[in-house]
């Protein structure tokens, strides 16, 4: 049965690996999955054909015979039940696996939408500049816990599992959206999440992997980019 | 194996059952699994025994003999697998009841989440009163597609499941926390929910589940509620 899955004719996200079927990618290379990409245009997002298998005109959906689903923490999970190497057997790790996978969705993810919908969707607005600080602060609040349970290991909990998987791609959209605080005499300046070496070297393994390498590079190839 | 969950030891939600234990105590009553409660104090949710099983000091926390497990998502996950009555049992309908489930908190959440904030955090802030009905649209979006979605029928997919259990809980926040558009001659005016009547009852129907009325009793014995 082919795996098909849903993404951007033309993705907003101006090459920088942000859309979110760069997270299922990722995952199905990880595995070793083959599967096919069926793009689709914004507008036709909102159509009913899409609507049916995405009720809320997003990508990426997934469709592997008598399956489908939306959301890539669904997906994740399907694939990780169906393939081995994402999740440890172990109920106890599988436990905390889960646990992580969605406290990147849940408690990570939140404040960097809103710092995101901030600098996206009000930057025109009157209070852009004097909220912008308070929504910063709000993500940095996550990123210092996380920093501090990562400490310095390899991966969130034992081995790479979709737990990482999707802490990376959340953690990723700080790397490319928030700037940081420029400390006095500072060059070009980065991004709120080299406040966090921990994080941004963690971020940096994701990327390393030849899987990310091999879903980044698909994703590039198959959709058009705009800034 | 005792099941074991926290709650906060006073709970900042006014005894409106917003406080994410409700989610885990339904669940709980749904399949019928005793269990039993710590309390925890909002500075002992700081500190390094509780963030050792919570590492962003929040409640729900779930242990159950070796699994230890945090995060809403991650717990219901867990109890629909180990007993019967959350999850159907077919993998397609599976596989859309974990949709949903994560729809709920990575869709349609995070803008409730977001108007929270504002509410909350932002009511003293000098942009409040301009940005307020920006956010409120953002919540009404998703709302919108989800009426549209749910239609006449009972629950999302077929059978109630987690996936219901997660959204009612979620549209709970809309319905104790954002004030609808007052129409003309409108008396006491509603909330943003009520803008939504398929929504609404949904809702109704969640919180007239005689599981949901015994976690919510639960909850109110437990904890000492602020206003």
């Amino acid at each position: 049965m082919t795996i098909t899955i849903t993404a951007f004719e033309r993705s907003p996200d101006a090459g920088k690996g942000l859309a979110r079927d760069v997270r299922v990618r990722w995952a199905l290379e990880e595995v070793g999955a083959p599967y096919r990409v069926r793009l689709v245009s914004t507008s036709a997002m909102k159509e009913p054909p899409h609507l049916a298998i995405q009720p809320f005109g997003q990508i990426p959906t997934y469709e592997d015979g008598d399956v489908t689903l939306f959301e890539t923490g669904a997906i994740l999970l399907h694939i990780a039940e169906r393939h081995a190497g994402l999740l440890p057997g172990d109920a106890g790790a599988r436990a905390r696996a889960h646990s992580w996978m969605f406290a990147a969705l849940s408690t990570v993810e939140p404040p960097i939408h809103e710092l995101a919908n901030a600098r996206l969707l009000e930057n025109d607005k009157s209070w852009h500049a004097d909220r912008l600080p308070v929504v910063e602060d709000r993500v940095r609040n996550r990123l210092r816990q996380l920093s501090a349970r990562l400490g310095d290991v390899e991966w969130l909990d034992g081995a790479f599992s979709i737990a990482d998987l999707m802490m990376v791609t959340v953690l990723r959209r700080v790397k490319f959206g928030a700037v940081a605080k420029k400390p006095e005499g500072a060059g070009q300046g980065g991004t709120i999440l080299d406040e966090y070496p921990r994080l941004a070297a963690y971020v940096a393994r994701g990327e390393g992997r030849p899987a990310f390498k091999r879903a980044f590079e698909a994703y590039l190839a198959d959709s058009i980019h705009k800034a």
